[in-house]
């Protein structure tokens, strides 16, 4: 079992880093907690069971900063250092983090909506192992920005996607977007986003899709075989959580097509069965990133990819 | 395009057989169409867009018999032989045909229940594609099985099911005991079985299964987690289509677990897509067998594997 020392932000914890935030997002999940929560985030007499944290706390997850002091045994960043922060908290030996997806863990939370200080802080301890550095060319305003490039980095990594592969996104939201961003970093030929707002689309089209199309105004289904050669997308990504993007996006996908839901749902989705079951099409789950994403996007942003 | 020709079954179509069905198979769809009908046989005004047939027509898609006629161009059975029919219907020239995925045909249909008579009738003519000749050691009798087998079969063939995974079966009716026998086939050495009836967990133990519980009187999750050593299923096979067995089996698998559906639902299945996301779970539908599933299942039963 793995010291479970260094994923608590005890002030006595030695394997800390201080950080002051300086750039923060504000993410559609600040909205939703901040207009219509709490949702996620643990209300009294219900803490989270690894922060132990309830409301009221500090939002911001999407954050970069720098390192104001460091704890005993931290040699991965020093004082002055320019980091953007990994958010998840997790208990690291739960059935699933044992086999090494922390963020599938049982009790898995966030940074700035479980506790732990957040991005809107002044000054935020956190575990070292949430602290990862900026290469001198990556500035703290991106730095801010890797958060939301690793979700949507994550959910193309664990997808299906290979290249050559025809891509349908559903929506052009900030997620949507960073999706079709790194569609272009792995070569996609063919991104199709579907997507109701003008404004929006023209921010997709900017960011390298191929084909953009508004479900108000066209079939999706048959625009998406028309632009796939009849073949229909091998993968989609829904980055709205729609219920009618859900079940157009099921048809607009191949045989054994995958459809990968990345957004958070407030409700149940349902499923048209005979789409799933006689086109063997599979329909899986995203759930932020997994270790190594933070470091591969700062990798790909440093880098140009 | 490949010769449509021989996916037709008309009286002066040449690669066709003349078959006498010997032993047929009452499939839960025949009952559901018998009893509560029609919802996949076709109704007048409405044809099967391949065999152009509606009701009333003959019922029988798991059966056997002995060749006796075969059409110009036939040569891998003759007349007196023993055989028994893979029922599917398809084009052969759909964006699924096109990928060999012809049980995931646009048109697909079923012999015996999309026309082109069936098992219960004294004759059938078939294209020669439908028909596989049975080897001596496989009786008529057992010939009747190949179907659901190939059902079985063909479930666990494409599902990410590998050797050393746990296994959970929800249902012991036809298909999850095809399903367990596969398994065990595969030497799968922890097979759970979810099951409320008493009889039906009683042939589940005799075609192998390792666990049996019975969902209304323990805790699923609860017990499949104890039986997997704190971890989840790897792989879950839903042949019972029950909303409450859906969502139980999507908590009982591992993160990153997948959840297969063998079932025909007649309604949406609703998703906890919590569930889904924060675990990363796959839902995967499965639709009868592809091409090749027959002769694995025959060479299967011939060898005794």
């Amino acid at each position: 079992m793995r010291d479970k020392n260094i994923w608590r932000a005890n002030a006595d914890s030695r394997v800390q880093c201080q950080i002051a935030p300086k750039f923060c997002g504000i993410c559609g999940s600040d909205l939703h907690e901040y207009l219509g929560g709490a949702n996620l985030i643990p209300t009294p007499g219900n803490p989270h069971p690894i922060t132990g944290e309830t409301l009221p706390l500090t939002l911001g997850h999407e954050f970069s900063g720098v390192v104001e002091e460091i704890g005993e045994g931290v040699d991965h960043v020093k004082k002055g250092d320019n980091v953007c922060v990994q958010p998840i908290i997790y208990d690291g030996d739960c059935r699933s983090c044992v086999q090494g997806l922390v963020n599938c863990c049982d009790k898995n939370g966030f940074v700035g909506m479980s506790g732990w200080g957040g991005g809107l802080s002044e000054h935020v301890v956190l575990p070292a192992s949430c602290v990862k550095p900026l290469p001198a060319n990556v500035s703290l305003e991106l730095g801010a920005l890797v958060e939301p490039l690793a979700v949507g980095w994550h959910a193309v990594d664990i997808s299906p996607y290979k290249e050559g592969d025809s891509v349908l996104v559903l929506g052009a939201g900030p997620i949507g977007l960073v999706v079709v961003q790194v569609l272009v970093g792995k070569k996609c030929k063919n991104i199709i986003v579907s997507e109701v707002s003008k404004g929006r689309s023209e921010f997709a089209r900017k960011f390298g899709a191929h084909h953009i199309i508004d479900p108000t105004s066209c079939d999706v289904v048959e625009e998406v075989a028309r632009l796939t050669g009849g073949k229909g997308a091998d993968v989609a990504f829904d980055a709205a959580g729609v219920q009618i993007g859900l079940d157009t996006a099921m048809k607009a996908i191949k045989a054994r097509g995958t459809l990968v839901n990345i957004a958070v749902w407030e409700k149940r989705a349902t499923l048209q069965m005979n789409d799933v079951v006689f086109r063997e099409r599979h329909y899986m789950g995203v759930a932020t990133f997994a270790l190594g994403d933070f470091e591969a996007v700062i990798e790909a942003i440093s880098t140009g990819e």
